[in-house]
């Protein structure tokens, strides 16, 4: 076949992102997968909503239109909340199709399940989306890191509450005006609990324990605490030292340790100089010792780009890794 | 085959720290390639200096042994400078070895030739320890950034110079000591020219041009001013910025234009927190915008990471890709 047909689940900002990737760099696409890129449904629940879809695109609030779909390679799936994300990716993967998913607070609970139904399936299950926006963490850990064991994680999940934090500190301000100015540039929900008191750094942090150890902390042991109860006063005390929120997951001794926090750091920490809505994950581990990756925690192109490089992954037809196979 | 059959070329710190690895995760690598990775011959210039070396591996100052061995399925070469380490590696792919090598010095001069020779002859050629020792920003950007189009690159690539830099401006030390101090730890060669004078990151630097441009810029058309006249008083001048040794690369217009000099940079340039020996590499995409890696530069067992991680790029027998194309 010359095509590889998609098709998207949700198609808020970060699946318009994905659509207008693949558009804007159908040539890049091509020359990496052999094929051509083609968008052929789009599954959203308001389809009078969106008037600058393609007109050959059928635009649907089904989702059986996808599953029945016999020429559906690939599924990308971008909606927000559990329901009724996994029982779709549940049915996607069950009808043989591919999944890439950038929505954590599912696969945070459900992602052990669906990699071993993927398994099963034979189908390929991406999900480096949900954590860490753009930063290709999760690729790095399953592709890059293989041989070296992880030993500890630390790192800024959550681009909202840095960007308080940064805010805070920077010019003086209450957390309620930060927090304000967050959601006026669009980088707060108008309900921002998930932000600011952790949950969303802890669904990310247990999909990098599922990678990195093999295993999740149960999430009621993952000692939680947000940003909210901060005072403008604690993040000025010192030019040495600044608070970060910090996911930590460490295995030691068999057992795996896991907190969300805020953290007081000096200045020689890796997540030290991590600004605004920048997110960065620092690895320990026994080999390479210590790497540090950040970049872009969120946002429509960057989200995208995660999605789109992994999709890549999948279908690479130039990869070198083939060659090596055969001749041994 | 149920054995993967290796070579050293070279059995310095870096040869011996993949030597190390292999034994010590044996059963890692196991799980990865599915086989049992044995080394069969090390090629060293002074054979009688090295005892610990297990007795059933063949050790010569040979390369026509491995050359000749129908068994060994890859070569690792370690060796410094050019020469031989040129014309070894080419005779080890046209006899349909895999090679993954840590030469910078040569692999910038012949990279792109011995590309196209290992792809001619079926065989894999892995030179991700070749730049930024443990960081492995080339398999990153080969496998991980390949829809995303490369803007700019600014890294610090010499572990050497950017500890030199750090401690002159630390500890007020004139250039003179805090190269002793750098020799003294061994950090830095007996003669630093290399390091000092920026030909080390320069190599880098073209390594990692080719691989995000297709292209080099011509040695000399790369603006190249070394560290040695910087003085302690210059780093001293203010808290808000930092002199760093800086290899930028870029592409504006069809153009590429390549330095690598010391540069004055402030609080929230990407580079501005790696000290000591780390390397750091920023880049800047078109979808994801801006990603930064960073982690150890040098020693053995970083570089050592990097070579057996790469391995395992090779060698992986369960990478989902299969799966993926399989069902198209």
């Amino acid at each position: 076949m010359n095509e590889i047909n998609v098709a998207f689940i949700g198609f808020g900002t970060v699946g318009k992102g994905v659509y207008d990737t693949i558009h804007s760099h159908q040539q890049q696409l091509n020359d990496v997968t052999g094929k051509k890129v083609e968008v052929s449904i789009i599954v959203i629940q308001d389809p009078d909503k969106y008037q600058d879809i393609q007109e050959d695109i059928v635009v649907t609030t089904d989702i059986q239109h996808v599953i029945d779909n016999p020429t559906i390679d690939v599924v990308f799936e971008a909606i927000v909340g559990k329901d009724p994300a996994y029982s779709h990716v549940k049915r996607c993967i069950k009808a043989g199709k591919h999944v890439i998913t950038a929505n954590k607070e599912m696969f945070a609970t459900h992602g052990k399940e669906l990699k071993l139904l993927a398994e099963y399936h034979g189908v390929a299950l991406g999900f480096d989306a949900t954590t860490a926006g753009g930063i290709p963490v999760i690729q790095t850990i399953q592709q890059l890191l293989r041989v070296n064991q992880i030993q500890k994680i630390q790192a800024i999940l959550n681009g909202t509450s840095n960007y308080i934090l940064t805010e805070m500190r920077e010019k003086q301000l209450p957390f309620q005006r930060a927090l304000q100015q967050a959601q006026d540039l669009g980088y707060a929900e108008s309900d921002p609990t998930n932000d600011v008191e952790g949950f969303d750094a802890l669904f990310k942090l247990m999909i990098l324990s599922d990678v990195s150890f093999g295993k999740q902390p149960l999430q009621q042991h993952i000692h939680r605490r947000g940003i909210t109860a901060i005072k403008a006063e604690d993040l000025q005390s010192t030019q040495q030292k600044r608070i970060k929120h910090i996911a930590t997951i460490e295995k030691a001794n068999g057992v795996l340790t896991a907190t969300v926090e805020p953290l007081l750091i000096s200045e020689d920490h890796p997540l030290f100089a991590i600004e605004g809505v920048d997110n960065a994950i620092h690895i320990q581990t026994d080999i390479v010792g210590d790497l540090t990756l950040s970049g872009p925690g969120a946002g429509a192109l960057p989200t995208a780009s995660a999605m789109i490089e992994e999709f890549c992954t999948f279908f690479s037809h130039n990869q070198r890794q083939a060659h090596a196979t055969l001749s041994i």
